[in-house]
C-alpha cells in the first residue's frame, strides 16, 4: 500500500496525480508513458530488511508496500513471481564466467515473466471496479492477461492480428478470453484495443502503455537483490522488445537502491534480435527510433515499434549499461546450451540474453570474475517449434540390445574421428 | 537421511536390504514392484511439525529424513516440488462444492510432476556412482529425467518408440538427452531401456519399477499435508496410467498419518480415460488386470501394461476409495473448465480428474461439503493439440471499432435470444 506520489511523463516530464490519468500523458497521448513515483521516505518505514525477512508470502506481493495499489484484499491467489534463481557452475563454465545466475520466471503461473504485469493490472482493473479487462497481444502478455483475468473473474478481450498462430489463440480460448481477430496489423489491432476501453469503459491491460503493469515487472529487480541477499549481481541482462520489461527491472533495482536495502546497481544489458533491433539502433547512432519491420524466431521481442524505448535506453544508459544484439542462429544454440547445462527450458526471447554474455566478453564490458544475473523470460514449451531446429543426438534401432550396441558403437567410433 | 529398513516385494512379500536389489524383486522379476520402509520409530524423531516449520527448504528436499537417500550434498539447485495449492472459489461453485483446492505441479521445473520422482532418481543415480541414467518413455518422464539429469551433468539416454511425436522429441533432445528411435512398440522400447541398463550399467530412470523414484512421487501427498496446516483433503484425485502417482501420493499422506502429523487420511480417486482403463476394469470386477490398446488424447495416462496396478489398488481401497472413467469430450471439456474458472492450464491428463466430480457426486462417493484435492499433473503447454479441440469465443473484424461495436452488438442479441 505504497503512497503514490506523482505519475511523469517520461517525454515532457509534466507531472499528475493518479486520480488525473490513468494510462499515459494528456499531453503527449498514447506516446506520452507515465513513471510513477512514490512517497520514499514513507515506503523506507515499512519497506526495510528485517520486514521482509519475516514476510511468509512468497509472491510479488511481499512487495505489496511498493507497489501502487490500495485494496490488497483483491490480491489473488495465483502465486506470482518469487521465481527460483540458480548459480549455474556448468553454464559458468561453458562460458568462461566465475559465475551466473539463472532466473528461472519461466515457472510462472502462465509460464511467462507477463504475469508480473498482469497481477498488478487484474488488481486494479478491479480497484478501479472495471468488470473487463482488455489488451492487444499474440503472445505472453496476451495469455498471461487471459489467464489471471480468469482466476478473479475479470472478464477479458485480447485484441490479436490475424496472422497469430493458432497455438496462441488457443491458449486463450482456454483462459475463456474473448479473442478478437483483427484483420490488419499489430498495430491496427493495438489501437483499437485503446478504442475499445475508451468506448467501453474496459480497464487497458496494455503493458506498454499502462505505468501499473510496469510496477509488476519491476518485482523482478526487487526479487533479484532479495534473493541474492542484498548484494545485486555487476551485470543484468534482459532481452529487450518494446522495453518496458528491461525498464521495470531497474525500477527494481534503484527503488531498492534508493531506500537504502542495496549498496550497489548492476549494469543493465539490453540484447535485441537481430532481425528486431530498432531500440538498438537509436543506443548505437543516438538517434529517434525508427520503427521497422521485425523479422526473428523471438517472437516475444519481435516487436517493429517499440513504445516504452525512452523508458528502456534510460535505464541502460544510467545503469552504464550496454545494448547487444544477437541473431536467430544463435538463440537457437542458446536454448541447447541453457537446457544441457542447467536444464532450464527457455523460449528465443528468454535465452536470447545468453546468445550475448562472449560479446559482452570480447567487448570488453564486463569481466569473467563478475557476478552475471540472467532472466529466462518465457518457458520454452511455448515455443516447441523453434527449439525443434536445434539439432541433437537421435539414433534409430531395431528393438534389439544388439542393434544399439552397434549404433552406440559406430557413434562412438565416429567421435574418436 | 531416512534410515531404509527394508524394501518388500508387492507381489510375494520378500524382503530385502538396500544392497540386495536395486530394481524389482529377484524371485519376481521385473513384475515384482518393491516398496521400501523405512526406520520410522527413528524418522519420528527428527520429521517433526516444528522441524519441518523451521525450514526454509521449499521444495521436496524439505523431506529429506523420509527419503531413501544418504548423500544429501548431491541434492541439486533446480527447485523440485512444494508446487502451489489453491483453494478456488469459483471452481468450487461450478461444482456445486463447498470447497475445492487445486495443487498445480505443472509449475515444476520441466512442467510435471515426474520431475518430484526424476529428482530422487538422479541423485539416488549419483549416489551409486552411475554417469549414465536411462529411461523408456515418450511423454512427461522421458523430458523430466532428461532435464533433471542435464542439471546435474548426468548423461541421459531416452528410449522412445519411433511414433513418438516430434515436439516430444525436441524437449528431450533440447536437455542434451541421446534420443534412442525404437522400431516397435511402447514396450519394447521398455524392455530394451532395461536390457541397455543391464548392459551397460546405466542407472535405470524408470519410474514404474524404481522404488526409489515413487519415493520422489510420496511428496506431493507429504506438501499437501503440510501446505493445509496437518488437515489432509477428505477426497484426494489423481488420474492413473501405470499407477505409481497414486500409490506415492497414498504413501505420502499414510506416513505422515502413521508418524502423528495427521489424524485422518484423505479417500483416494483413482480417474482413468475411457479409452484407457484396465487398472478401473481389474477394480470394478476384482479380476488381474488386462493389458489392452490404449486410445486416449490424454497421452500421460494412455498405458495399456500398467507396471504398477498392484500399488495402486492397494492404495484405493486401503483409503476406502474408488475409480471412475472419464470420456475425452469430458477431459477436454475439464480444461476449459479450469482455465476458466481457476486461470490454470493443464494437460489432458492433468485434468482428467476434474471430469470426475459430478460422477463421484452424483454415485454419492462424496457430499458437497467435504474438501476435495485435486493435482493438476502437467502444464496444458505440454499439449496445445488437446487443447485446442475446446471451443472457446472467437470474433473476426475489420480493424474499425464500428466493427467491433457491430459484431459485440450480434453477439449479444445471440445470447439474449
Amino acid at each position: 500500500m505504497a503512497k503514490v506520489e506523482k505519475l511523469v511523463c517520461v517525454i515532457c516530464g509534466r507531472e499528475y496525480q493518479q486520480e488525473d490519468t490513468e494510462y499515459t500523458c494528456l499531453s503527449c497521448g498514447r506516446e506520452g508513458i507515465l513513471d510513477i513515483r512514490y512517497d520514499y521516505e514513507a515506503v523506507k518505514k515499512t519497506v526495510t530488511r528485517d520486514r521482509l525477512r519475516s514476510k511468509s508470502d512468497y509472491s510479488i506481493w511481499r512487495y505489496g508496500d511498493l507497489l501502487p495499489l490500495s485494496r490488497f484484499d483483491l490480491r489473488f491467489y495465483l502465486q506470482v513471481g518469487w521465481t527460483p534463481i540458480y548459480q549455474v557452475e556448468r553454464l559458468g563454465r561453458y562460458y568462461g564466467l566465475k559465475s551466473i545466475l539463472i532466473k528461472d520466471d519461466g515457472r510462472n503461473p502462465t509460464a511467462s515473466f507477463k504475469d508480473r504485469a498482469s497481477a498488478v493490472g487484474a488488481v486494479r482493473a478491479l480497484e478501479k471496479g472495471s468488470r473487463t479487462i482488455a489488451c492487444a497481444s499474440t503472445g505472453n502478455a496476451a495469455s498471461s492477461l487471459a489467464g489471471l483475468s480468469a482466476s478473479v473473474g475479470l472478464e477479458s478481450f485480447i485484441f490479436v492480428p490475424q496472422k497469430a498462430p493458432q497455438a496462441k489463440i488457443a491458449q486463450l480460448l482456454i483462459f475463456g478470453a474473448t479473442v478478437i481477430l483483427v484483420n490488419g496489423t499489430y498495430d491496427q489491432a493495438y489501437d483499437l484495443s485503446m478504442d475499445a476501453c475508451e468506448e467501453w469503459g474496459w480497464y487497458s491491460g496494455n503493458a506498454a502503455t499502462n505505468p501499473y503493469l510496469i510496477e509488476g515487472k519491476k518485482t523482478v529487480g526487487l526479487e533479484i537483490c532479495e534473493q541474492l541477499d542484498w548484494e545485486p549481481p555487476d551485470v543484468a541482462i534482459f532481452s529487450v522488445g518494446d522495453g518496458c520489461t528491461i525498464a521495470g527491472a531497474w525500477k527494481g533495482f534503484k527503488e531498492f537502491y534508493e531506500l537504502g536495502l542495496t549498496r550497489k546497481l548492476p549494469r543493465m544489458v539490453g540484447v535485441q534480435a537481430e532481425g528486431a533491433s530498432p531500440v538498438y539502433r537509436s543506443f548505437v547512432t543516438g538517434e529517434k527510433l525508427e520503427t521497422i519491420i521485425p523479422d526473428t524466431i523471438a517472437d516475444s521481442i519481435a516487436v517493429g515499434k517499440p513504445r516504452n524505448y525512452i523508458k528502456a535506453l534510460n535505464s541502460i544508459r544510467e545503469s552504464r549499461g550496454t545494448m547487444v544484439t544477437v541473431s536467430d542462429e544463435e538463440i537457437i544454440n542458446s536454448i541447447k546450451v541453457l537446457g544441457e547445462k542447467a536444464g532450464v527450458f527457455g523460449e528465443p526471447a528468454g535465452v536470447a540474453g545468453l546468445a550475448a554474455i562472449p560479446k559482452l566478453l570480447e567487448e570488453g564490458f564486463m569481466d569473467r570474475g563478475e557476478v552475471i544475473c540472467h532472466v529466462v523470460t518465457g518457458n520454452g514449451l511455448k515455443d516447441i517449434q523453434s527449439a525443434m531446429k536445434a539439432k541433437g543426438t537421435l539414433i534409430s534401432v531395431e528393438p534389439h540390445i544388439e542393434d544399439v550396441r552397434e549404433k552406440l558403437h559406430q557413434r562412438t567410433s565416429q567421435e574418436g574421428d
